[in-house]
């Protein structure tokens, strides 16, 4: 008798991506001895750990959550059959009481599985961008560190496709295309570090997996506290959208998510290949040609064009762009628009001028 | 004193509008004669008609709701001030108990107004494509042909920005990508006789200015009937999401639309013009070539080319065109795909070969 059927599929899940890592690992290093290696076993594999390892570390980043958890132990029976190291770090994020002990509980547990490193890391949330975004930024941060440390080939992150389908409502309710409706990417980070085996695979089967293999799950009380957007948007939001427009909600908002990602990139690339051919031998960009350009592809070209000049791409919204766009679209002998990152758009002659004043004042 | 903001909001709406559709009007007859039609004033517009027409007739579809209500007051505003002949049809569903009473009641409202021609239409609504698309299509039916029997160069839609929004939640729910999230264009329909000068305007200004025009409004009973999706979205999907999210999503919303069907059409260019470019002498589609296109673009191109083959463009869904690409992605020796329309397609010799079959059994 097999596994359970959700304990197969977020192995199987896990299985493809390490499939992925060993073969972009394969491209960078030596393979030899990676047949002996495997064959050798988990018990002779600590020791025979060479220097330079011809076997990639993969962590998994491991909340004590459902989904984390459930990672984490598809991993660690991934990885006795492959030719990979597996190890995992928990974040202690230090904003609630008894934060380390449940960190501490997790190594215990990442360390029963059999992965090796485990580390349990304390970070410091700020404030900046709001409590979700700081909180965020700091975990990232850590396991940015964590990975350089130990070398790590790839950081397992335990997003499935309900958190895609939320993370896509949200960047639907910034307004700002369909880069923001892409969700989380399967690879992102440096080098496509972070991997999220789980964005094709629901909530409930991770927690399935986890209450079948007896593992213990940690609730984050922050996902019930209605102080935060994601929380209102996963018990209300969500619930109330899937009421009115049927079950299918989550897997169609993840499926936009992977839809949008790939137009996107399309319109990035078409972008960057217009950039070339809208500019005078001075370098200019010229107006009558950015006027013949698709306006989906104009507005990422004009987009590019005042990051390069030091807007930051945080701060420049669709409005922003509109109006720029105005200087070819809708010429009527406008005045200098002043964007974010003090960058200055204007036409002059023929051409769009995009530069950045020397002071504040300028 | 000016009129109140609501008012003045509706009406400026609508002037932009119509001096659109003068604008191609013009490119379209003689100009002879407008400027002296409009300075002989309203009174003396109908007994001055000229067999052909010098100036445009614009028809406003109203329903007797509060959108179309304000929308047709607007219109017979401006209508006054511009060289346009303003009309106005109600369409009588059938539906409801009383219902070609109320459309007798918007003929009289809409005639009091100095619309001319006005007109009631009843319609039969079918079954197909459940209650909402059957009425939908019997509407679009008779207002076509209005717009035929009487000449009109455009056809106002009440659409507001809230409409909007929730169109592109359905379209969200269907996750089938960019185009489907790019809701109502602001033209539409043979040769865009349809205009929806309110898609930029909230639901909530058009109410207000019937309300401090003293126009009478009637509330659709089938807007609060939680048996269609439109209205459950309505009352509970988006104000839950608002709730979680903030109260900016509606025009988040409708800006995503906008920004969506741009980047629709920008792509659909793209895929066009790749189209002439995969094909062999014979005009089959390379493989190879195909594969490097960038995805977005290489779906499209295999979605033109199964709709062109006769797959019906409604029941192609991503999943399909999917299973397509794996051919040219994924090439393991994969059988023969059947689609809908009895279209078939199979990799051979390099080439992807796209073919109705002849028999339903073929």
């Amino acid at each position: 008798m097999g596994p359970h059927p959700a304990v197969a599929a977020i192995r199987l899940a896990v299985r493809r991506v390490l499939h992925d890592v060993l073969t972009e690992y394969d491209r960078h290093t030596d393979k030899t001895g990676r047949a002996e290696f495997a064959e050798a076993g988990a018990g002779a594999r600590r020791s025979a750990l060479p220097e330079r390892p011809d076997t990639p570390l993969v962590l998994v980043a491991c909340s004590g959550g459902a989904d984390s958890m459930a990672l984490a132990s598809a991993l660690a029976f991934e990885a006795r059959k492959l030719a990979v190291r597996a190890g995992g770090i928990t974040v202690d994020h230090n904003l609630q009481p008894g934060s380390a002990l449940r960190a501490a509980e997790v190594v215990t547990r990442l360390g029963y599985m059999d992965l090796d490193p485990v580390e349990a890391v304390a970070v410091h949330v700020g404030r900046e961008g709001g409590p979700e975004a700081a909180a965020r930024d700091a975990r990232y941060a850590a396991l940015d560190a964590a990975a350089e440390r130990h070398g790590a080939a790839a950081v397992l992150l335990g997003h499935t496709r309900d958190d895609q389908a939320e993370t896509v409502l949200l960047g639907l309710a910034r307004g700002s295309g369909i880069r923001s409706l892409s969700g989380m990417a399967a690879a992102s980070g440096p080098a496509g570090r972070y991997r999220r085996p789980f964005l094709q695979l629901d909530r409930q089967t991770a927690r399935k997996a986890c209450l079948v293999q007896a593992l213990p799950v940690w609730d984050d009380p922050h996902n019930i506290d209605p102080a935060y957007t994601r929380s209102r948007l996963r018990h209300e939001g969500l619930p109330a959208l899937e009421k009115a427009l049927g079950k299918g909600v989550v897997e169609a908002l993840a499926r936009t998510a992977q839809l949008s990602r790939d137009d996107a990139d399309a319109l990035d690339t078409w972008a960057a290949e217009a950039d070339l051919s809208v500019r005078d031998d001075a370098g200019q960009l010229e107006c009558a040609k950015l006027h013949m350009l698709p306006p989906a592809v104009r507005r990422r070209v004009l987009r590019r064009a005042l990051i390069e000049a030091g807007a930051p791409a945080g701060s420049l919204f669709a409005r922003h762009i509109e109006e720029v766009d105005r200087l070819i679209t809708g010429w009527r002998g406008q005045r200098a628009i002043n964007l974010p990152g003090r960058v200055e758009a204007q036409r002059q002659g023929g051409r769009l001028v995009i530069r950045q004043s020397c002071s504040a004042s300028g």
